[in-house]
């Protein structure tokens, strides 16, 4: 039995998981939703759906599930409103800016009993999951110190940094998800540092572009993560963590593994340049891991409590740049 | 306009090629044939093809190309009847296993005009064209010596090595092609060893499991393959390529990026175990390739006369093997 | 002209010098001393040089330079006596562990008008030369991000942690000094975080185990230190700098370059695992820019105002953990 | 008791040697002899040796052992000479360029009853050790095939050339001896391929510059040695075994560890150009080798029967060129 999906949106991110939905086994894409009909077009044409309005498909009975691919600012009325409707809830991060908000949405999704899973994509990168596997098997013995490298080729446009919330809350808040994942405990205390070094237009927008945290849980594991908004070698994705017995990490992704030698030295390719093609094979694993949990009725591996925590290390971030201090998480939560 | 396709034969190659046409832009799978029922219904199931007899394919005016994955005694017949059929044909490697049977297949296909892509998926590999690319734009000045290195995971069943005509026209032939390719000028002399040194009874079948060749052309340029049957660290696929101003090589593609280290050392995952997961880019572009060459009505990029030359490369590695002697290719052509 | 030496303290460290000494062209190992008569002929057997008190080498005329290899307490002392007796210092970290008697030795100094260099060896590491020459010569542009990782294999006797300072003091001092040098900017802010998480006998000495910094300069560049004393896998020491144009790093030394592969992958040695061994060039050079700085008259690449910044910097990082904030560097000096 | 060292020729190799045997332990060197007095008087300079005629060494009392490091016309004589002394030998190769010289050689050392070493420095390069300790150990099960890659930076001079005998007796010889000792068996067979691609003056000169071997022993275990004189990209030595049970090689060494990374991509330092800093600690671990063998009174690790193979091989690939066919090493043994 197939699950039926809807999309909602039509822009760059609906069309990764349009792509996703199509090539899962056991999904199949119904319809898909956007008030730009060109975009909504380009998808009818590539995976032959409908094309429905948001309030078609609350009402249909063709849909069992649907991907928010929407604005932040819809997304927790969005999930309030599909899981009334008895549909299952696949959202993009994040559930909203405001914490408060993302708490009631919560409080909302546990009133209707809803299933809702939150795209932290990452976490089901192949490598990323080989990395988390030798954590869970012991190989490395017990985490002390997870290392995360996350550097984006390019800042995204101006309108978009207005919007997303500033870097912690759009760039850095999927490695605060990654950071809770490999450390296996929940962090205590968060330390920051930001600075404004690529582009002088960010800061005047009030956001920074190169930042360091320090994530320590109560039991003394650390995490740090390194971002900038501008890497001119690719899309740099690291992620190490030491443990007792030993370190795992996975390595880089280029464009290819074509190597040229010459008097100058070895040269090779630079990073994949972006998300969609670092990251394809991981947004196909998160559909198919939604997928499986719709069906079995068991957990969402990532959840609207996954996104709560994530936002949480984000507001707790831009409190110690501001107050000069180590934070504590439960000072924001 | 889409190019609209029937497979001829739905087994393991079969099925890759399936999913390669369904997945193209351009292509279309109208039909499978295969006297396994099962087989063809599983691909039917799969793309929702028609299922149709070879006879019935033929006269289909619904389809305008064919992809021949049968068993190889049928190849050269197929070629003739679909390219008289006027159809354009893309066939598995090898066209035969008689250097005369290929040839008149030759003269038949070019008094039918017809075109026909033999499957060198190789060429088609993203990092070998990479290499490809940086000899054809002259990074490394004037090729010397191609470096391939092939290495199978494990030998086939002793019935496939009865029919396939043996390691060098089944194995090296592969090799072969790309060593034509990368030189950039015809093979003159050939020298060959072989051994039997992981399995007595491929030696008792006639065969060998280990092989090293040198290929040199009339202006000197050589290449060394290097073959066994058995690699326990997976599917072992390189290319190297010395010039007069420098040299290129393709990394070896490994199962993951995931390293582990600790009082051991280091450790990553062995490579990719098997053709259909390490080629499947170089597939799906192969397909592609052929596409583009019908509708543009371009030469294909691989052609029976590549598939001749290949068999003919094998043909005189046996000759080495046999009378302990340097071998001129035009000995045999 | 050669620079006569003598060595005060023939431990491990005054051994490496000794033998840096010896191996040097235009330096002579003249003089060793030691209370430990054992110790010093040792040092006498392997380069023939005399066994002479420190009184003694303090009056010596053929004695133009001292390397200071004794226990931390006497350094700034002899610092002081023998730039008074008009040698050339060489001086192994730290000048002493009291930022006030540090300050006073640098007066002292300045008023002898002595030369002295701190062992700060790692700047003379062949790959953090190649780093720093990326850096100097513009190839990655401006500098934003320094990455310091830099772990021991395993942690130094309780005794020595109690003599030394702690961590911040005596092991992450390298990297601080790292960081400045790298950076090209004095540090304006320190934050820290540490834990004991290898061994709970080090917390019960007073000290830490496993910490990160994070520095920040006024322009806004940063600096990230994590350090453990414990990595199975070896002593494990990388520098990245990440700049407008680049990135450029240094790979780790394993003990050796042979990998084998099989059915479990592939796996190559682990890291050097003693100090001795990974920086064995790094020793040699900083006594041939000693002695060239003293033949020549130039400032010594690394003074003691450099010992006094790095230690400086470890007082600002026990602040942060100790006070749960962001330091001024200005607060501590 | 210390081993009492002359140096005959205080060229090049000269010098290398001289500096393995001053920093060998259990080694001095008393003299050096050289007819160009400058070139003795230089390694007089560096280590305090005496100069002697070879006259004045063969009767000396306080010498040893020699290092025979003049032209290779002198060395099988000197090796007769010093054997009839008594004098422990160590022989740069090749022990002559005929065979039969060799041979009668081999003759006089045994009647001589004497101990000689022939400098196959490889063997001791420490990751060459590694790879065959790998084989050794049973790590990689039984040996297959063996792959060595062996392509100098440039061409040697041509007058060398004409007085080296060639490629295969010059630069090969190298790596036959390599294959035999990784091999585990002797060569029964040898084919061979050669061409002049980098320069046509060494053609005129009757020489090679680009060659391929395959060598088979008895129970058809290969060898594939591939050399060029120019590979722009630095002294690329590469070896490889493949084994029953895993494969095991040793990677390149580059002239440092730093990479830069750019929009370009990945770029890091060309290999170690230069014999004498590649194989710095092979000829130090030679040196004490033979220092440990003449001691001990153990066989030397290298021996005149090993050069006499090596070079057995170098005319049997010179046959198979000439006369196009696959040549029996008992032809010309």
């Amino acid at each position: 039995m197939q699950l039926r999906f809807a999309i909602l949106g039509a822009g760059r991110i609906g069309q990764v998981h349009a792509r996703a939905v199509a090539g899962t086994p056991g999904a199949k894409l119904v319809a898909i939703a956007d008030p730009v009909a060109k975009a909504a077009e380009s998808v009818q044409a590539a995976y032959g759906c409908d094309i429905r309005s948001i309030d078609a498909i609350v009402a249909s009975a063709d849909v069992d599930a649907v991907v928010i691919c929407t604005p932040t600012d819809t997304h927790a009325d969005l999930i309030e409103r599909f899981t009334k409707a008895g549909k299952a809830v696949f959202c993009e991060k994040p559930v909203d800016l405001s914490l408060a908000r993302v708490k009631a949405c919560l409080t909302a999704v546990a009133a209707n009993k809803g299933t809702v899973m939150v795209g932290f994509n990452r976490r089901f990168d192949p490598d990323f999951m080989g990395v988390k596997a030798a954590i869970d098997d012991g190989t490395i013995g017990t985490v002390e110190m997870v290392t995360i490298t996350s550097r984006d080729p390019g800042a995204p446009p101006a309108d978009y940094i207005t919007r997303s919330g500033g870097i912690f809350r759009d760039m850095t808040i999927h490695d605060f998800d990654m950071a809770r994942w490999l450390l296996g405990e929940e962090v205590e205390t968060v330390q920051a540092a930001a600075s404004v070094l690529t582009d002088k237009a960010i800061g005047e927008l009030g956001d920074f572009d190169s930042v360091n945290v320090i994530l320590r849980t109560a039991t003394g594991k650390q995490a740090i993560i390194t971002n900038t908004r501008r890497a001119t070698y690719g899309y740099d994705q690291r992620i190490e963590v030491l443990g007792s017995k030993g370190m795992v990490y996975a390595e880089n992704q280029g464009e290819n593994r074509v190597v040229v030698a010459d008097k100058s030295g070895f040269r090779s390719a630079p990073l994949l340049n972006f998300f969609m093609t670092r990251y394809i094979a991981a947004y196909a694993n998160e559909i198919a891991a939604f997928v499986d949990a719709v069906n079995s009725g068991k957990d969402t591996p990532t959840t609207t409590h996954d996104g709560l925590m994530a936002l949480a290390l984000a507001e707790a971030a831009l409190k110690s740049v501001a107050e000069g201090r180590t934070v504590k998480l439960a000072e924001v939560l």
